[in-house]
């Protein structure tokens, strides 16, 4: 039977939602966008993302594709997209529909991702931002933040910043090509971006940066703390409201 | 008796709210807070605020202020400010409270205002920003709407862009200090600034260049409309959530 496969972007405000991945307890993104396709497709298809958030984590460019029989595809993707947002709850959207080859697949092909985490540096939070910023009332020393982010680029084992998995046995080596902190009045942006991300492990580099920030450690204990391999060498998790999926890169199948 | 004047600054999302002032019907921002003013000053202190903002309409820097009797005041200001946003709702939040001169008036010494009013200009919508911007989802001529912007800088008759008062005899003359438009991706922010602003002024600017963008008005049609000074020659008002009271200027009260 022929076959086609469609690529969704998708963005979403995790409030609400027990994470990206159906799950037996609590609603997900994934199930909620699973209903609205079988509206359409009668062959109710599966969606494949390119990550897996967690509980309370935004997006905005979460990418995800699907594959249908060429003849349950009634109409181009651009009214699609129209299509699937009409049905979906305002907190989730689909951004864009597009054709992917054959052989394209939204977690395989992902070369990169950039996520950003967002701190509210006040006293007081910004109401605007109380779903998607973490607020850090005391002051935060920028400078030393900043000369420490600049250790997490290259290629580190990050078993020390992520969660512990100890049934998982693959290599916890990954390569990040960008950790700035950027400030505009009290928000703070991290930007980071690399070819992949261990469980947790952006919450984990925030909430040690944060930590740093506030004179708890200094910036040779990063190198100490990359070197260890320990999740208990680390500094804290930081909150899941503040971080979102901002982008994944397919080099390959761009045009 | 002794009194002595303090001086909020006020955050809040619109949503919830049938905007700022008190009203008969529906809730209002000012309630809440002199409800919870009510909790540590038993004068039960009415605040002043320098503006009043619509049903849906934001704020990050809404300045208000009240009086007290010095007995009642039995905190510092830091430590005010934390007491009452341990009472508000998460969509309020005080963040800053300060002692202010005798003659301190919100709204007599304000000199200025910094609107910035957001809209996201794609087909889908940014969940995340669904209650504080406009979702414009056709494509906009930013090039003509920042030249028409330009036209609005300085002294004008604004009557034709506020809502019509007709049994107010006052000036609708105001002067304009700054109307720019920002892009960052999909999302634009409109910053405007400037001495007043009548009733639905901003949203009667941003509604007209968006039209503007969309072609369905020139850049002359501008000057046109400012000559006319009549409401039915502008544009449309932009809807109240893409709209935040930013910042209010006291300059003689600035140290």
């Amino acid at each position: 039977m022929d076959k086609v496969k469609l690529r969704l972007t998708i963005a979403y405000e995790g409030t609400r939602y027990a994470g990206w991945q159906t799950q037996k307890t609590g609603l997900a993104v994934q199930q909620k966008l699973e209903e609205v396709l079988a509206r359409y497709f009668p062959s109710r298809p599966a969606l494949h993302s390119s990550s897996r958030t967690d509980t309370g984590v935004h997006a905005l460019g979460m990418v995800a594709h699907f594959e249908v029989p060429k003849a349950e595809l009634k109409m181009p993707c651009q009214k699609l997209m129209l299509a699937l947002n009409a049905f979906l709850p305002e907190d989730i959207r689909v951004t864009a529909v597009a054709r992917a080859r054959p052989e394209f697949h939204a977690r395989y092909h992902a070369q990169g991702k950039q996520y950003r985490y967002f701190v509210w540096n006040h006293r007081a939070m910004n109401p605007l931002l109380r779903h998607s910023a973490w607020q850090v009332p005391l002051p935060l020393d920028l400078a030393s933040m900043r000369e420490a982010a600049k250790l997490f680029v290259g290629t580190h084992d990050f078993k020390s910043f992520a969660a512990n998995h100890p049934w998982k046995k693959e290599s916890t080596a990954r390569t990040l090509t960008r950790c700035d902190i950027k400030k505009q009045g009290p928000l703070l942006t991290f930007i980071i971006e690399g070819d992949g991300f261990l469980y947790k492990m952006c919450r984990g580099i925030v909430g040690t940066l944060v930590q740093l920030g506030h004179g708890r450690f200094t910036v040779a204990d990063i190198k100490r703390m990359l070197a260890a391999k320990d999740r208990r060498a680390a500094g804290m998790t930081a909150p899941a409201q503040g971080l979102v999926l901002w982008k994944v890169f397919y080099k390959q199948f761009e045009s």
